[in-house]
């Protein structure tokens, strides 16, 4: 099933998250990841969601969230021309041997150490889909402690 | 009213989402970001949520998420030293006038221009509160044409 990003500009009231996640579980619509953040506007605020289903499911998942009353706009980022990036916080298990490969991946994936601990480094990454995987991908092979990651926001480019 | 930082690591079943959202807007507990996604474990989530209250209303909300069926793990990071983080994506208009200002401003916040039109640039931004702020403080003297974060995750130092 392909992934689809779907970004919703909501009124910032109360409630509106649950209606807009109630919106999904109700209907058994997975969600990868969700975030939701204030924007340029102090009334709104932007939720942007990766979900997987066919293209008839995800064009009635964009129906049913433009029919709720608080969405403003609804948009699907399958149409469109967009940049999509997404932020990591890994913590990494790092011995003194290996502490060194650690930190040159991190540089060749242009992720930044943010912290050093005895045992582990903290990376911070931001990349699209496929440069995030790779890297963890990668990370594993060390072990990988600890990981939080933000889910995709996305803008579109014109 | 103090901002603060809880993660919460549940189980990746249906539904948890809107259970923990319904917790919050059921109370009238206000979020200010909130994300979801991935972790190391496939069989887990992890949501970060940036919410304000006094310290009373945040222990209330804790020992809430505590009780939920589905939560794994709860943590305050009010308590404990943690490395915090966001990423905005921010489209600023641009003229052939203010375009070497606003990239000169973006490389001193260790920014990264991710897109060129002829009226605007996007630009990709990582870090603190206090950084975000700054930067999107700048950027509203140039003009904010759209604006998304995917707010603020987070993991313990230690």
């Amino acid at each position: 099933m392909q992934r689809h990003t779907i970004s919703v500009l909501v009124e910032n009231k109360f409630g509106v998250l649950t209606r807009v996640t109630g919106l999904f579980s109700g209907r058994g619509y997975n969600i990868d990841t969700l975030n939701v953040g204030p924007t340029e506007d102090p009334s709104l605020s932007r939720m942007t969601i990766v979900t997987r289903g066919d293209d008839a499911t995800v064009e009635q998942i964009v129906k049913q969230l433009d029919k709720l009353v608080d969405s403003v706009k609804v948009v699907d980022y399958r149409k469109g021309d967009y940049i999509d990036r997404e932020l990591v916080l890994v913590k990494v298990h790092a011995t003194s041997a290996s502490r060194g490969e650690i930190c040159q991946m991190a540089e060749l994936f242009r992720a930044k150490v943010v912290d050093v601990q005895p045992g582990s480094l903290t990376i911070e990454i931001t990349g699209g889909e496929s440069k995030i995987e790779k890297f963890l991908g990668l990370m594993k092979d060390f072990g990988i402690r600890e990981l939080t990651r933000t889910g995709q926001v996305a803008l579109p480019r014109s």
